[in-house]
């Protein structure tokens, strides 16, 4: 597997465009974004689980419901949520595109970011519609950049991969930097890839790649309305379809993957106000499901978030996550590390402090990248999850964000 | 029911005290509180639910397992948590205390607040104990100060009302500000009462009234490894003892909880870093279960907390934290008003925006006590949760806590 470049251009017969068209005041932020595929495709998405979800979460579920689509249209600057008028708008986005593609409106996906229970006009998207269609090329990063709100980098990522003897590629654009902590799915990332896989192997892969991937990345806490992974497969790279599990199923699991976890850790590390990247890494729990709900209990947990900006190696609140977690843990068996490039700490042996160099601490913690590893001691349950710290910036963008 | 002077020395028969130890660095800082009562108490606890518990809440259920007590001995500056020798050190504190008052070292409940995992010596705590205890007095406040931690301001309160005739009275200290999301207790709530009641029944009031009282108050949504709700009656009231359900009963409940909703008024409003107090109340949800996830979720989602601390009006961000608060809702119902002493402002309704005064909500937001009205227009669910904003001091406080 190989990193290459092209976002989600990167595979066989995808184009993509991003542009400015009056949705966000400053006039040098792209707010549209278009992702074509020459051919139809298999489509699989996954979404938030918020009792509140913006109209285009229900648009897009209509128009995938026959598990394929053929192109992907998104703004920033308004989420199209809580909106009376909403599902209207995000079928009229759809259509916008029919019109200048001639791809049917049943098979576009439709995603907004931004502020919640703003009207949506559909006039910026009508004037802009020709521009972005006009566009259309190998223009991942317009498009990266027109699904951005507070991310401060945009964020692609592609890889090419064999399967049966036949060159694949997947690729990604991806947004989301607050109102971050997904459930069943997240933010909003895009996926092509040139695979022949069937939708419903698609939908599988990728239900499944959420749960260890997105599912486990939490900026604040917040499961915004709006969350969405979506991937689209067009089978151009020739491959023999993938229908069943497999060989194939397992190396196209994997390539997925290695685009996932890519981006839900630049994800973390642009979280909003976020100077550093947390990665909690736990090992020897009792399960599974007892290593996630501890990685992520210490990955959301506002006053270790505040230490680690402060590069404090304030243990103490590691152990007090993981004791509200939620998970069946035995205390006294937890040994606890602070890892970056800068060294490996030990400062919690089976459940007690043990005495540290806090220069040493200071120094390891300072790096902009921190591991934090558990051991329970216990069973073989392992997890990841990502997150960032909690920082001034924070509090500044969120405390004004709407106005 | 009259709000008087005195906080836990109000009822009859209790003194208590504070004092600087050692423990705290800052010498102006009192670190060890102890409250008396003349006589043996019915005593009734709830504590946390984090399965990392400080060790003198062990000790504690240790000694309160009778339905008993007569002291209370309190430190900060040290949670006396996450070490090897914690119960005993806990002991040795109640030993101590036994030493110089003579009464039992089983009858006296200990408490620490601090930092986590660091070792705690009784050197200080016994070289301060004789002027703590000759000073037992009418020195509630200073009892108050003494379990300070990042609290800036002292937190005392007391009642008068009647019972069979009987005056009775019921007062209190508390602190807490940070690490606060009571799950079954809270911080750290010392009451004192000269009411005459069983401890069963002693117990049971407690336990109910955390439910809609400390367990609905979040600053930062960490449990804390030591929280713990206290509350000593010692029957010098002369009332007839409270042994079963009735209106006695209910008329105690009802001062227990004006204690302990105005105690969770001023944690919320003294959280760290807090500008604002946030009440959030929410009716015509399905259940009060309801009423009471959806209630809490909003004081909890750090963007509506940062939107607070900026006087924004992003009541969307309160629609999607009603949307993952996991209770049954129907979210086209939704009625949204934000009130403070400036006005009540309409942001909200039928789960839609609807057209508001930017200049208005600035004023309403502006004040120091925020009230979020959510109608749910569905059945009678309400419930009522405290929290505060999220700002720049919450940041401040806690990126360097520790050091």
């Amino acid at each position: 597997m190989k990193k290459i470049e092209g976002g989600v251009c990167a595979p066989e017969g995808f184009k993509a465009n991003g542009v400015h068209c009056g949705i966000r005041k400053n006039k040098t932020k792209r707010d549209l974004a278009l992702i074509v595929s020459d051919v139809r495709c298999s489509a699989a998405c996954v979404y938030t689980q918020n009792l509140v979800k913006g109209a285009p979460i229900t648009v897009t579920k209509r128009h995938v419901a026959d598990g394929y689509a053929q192109a992907i249209v998104c703004n920033s600057g308004n989420a199209n949520t809580c909106n009376a008028n909403g599902e209207e708008i995000a079928e009229g986005m759809c259509g916008l595109v029919s019109d200048k593609t001639g791809i049917p409106a049943e098979d576009v996906v439709v995603a907004s970011t931004g502020v919640i229970g703003q009207p949506l006009s559909l006039e910026p998207i009508a004037a802009g519609m020709d521009e972005l269609v006009k566009g259309l090329g190998d223009n991942s990063l317009f498009a990266a950049q027109g699904i951005m709100t507070t991310d401060t980098v945009d964020k692609q990522i592609a890889y090419t991969f064999t399967l049966g003897g036949k060159e694949c590629k997947i690729g990604a654009i991806g947004k989301g930097v607050g109102m971050i902590n997904p459930n069943m799915a997240t933010m909003l990332i895009f996926i092509t890839t040139d695979v022949s896989i069937s939708p419903a192997m698609l939908q599988k892969a990728l239900s499944a790649d959420v749960k260890d991937s997105f599912n486990m990345v939490s900026v604040d806490g917040d499961t915004s309305t709006n969350d969405m992974v979506c991937v689209l497969a067009n089978g151009l790279a020739g491959n023999d379809c993938i229908e069943e599990n497999g060989k194939d199923y397992l190396i196209f699991r994997k390539a997925l993957n290695k685009v996932t976890t890519n981006l839900c850790r630049r994800i973390a590390k642009d979280g909003e106000g976020a100077t550093k990247l947390l990665e909690c890494k736990v090992s020897g729990a009792k399960s599974k499901s007892a290593a996630k709900l501890i990685a992520k209990s210490i990955i959301k947990s506002s006053l270790f978030k505040a230490a680690m900006f402060g590069a404090d190696a304030n243990w103490g609140r590691v152990l007090c996550a993981i004791g509200y977690a939620g998970a069946d843990a035995d205390i006294t068996k937890i040994d606890v590390d602070f890892k970056s490039k800068a060294g490996t700490l030990a400062v919690c042996r089976g459940g007690s402090g043990i005495p540290f160099s806090e220069e040493e601490a200071k120094k390891i913690l300072s790096c902009d990248e921190i591991e934090i590893l558990i051991n329970m001691n216990d069973r073989g349950g392992r997890a990841t999850a990502w997150g960032c710290d909690l920082t001034y910036d924070y509090v500044k963008i969120n405390g004004d964000y709407r106005t």
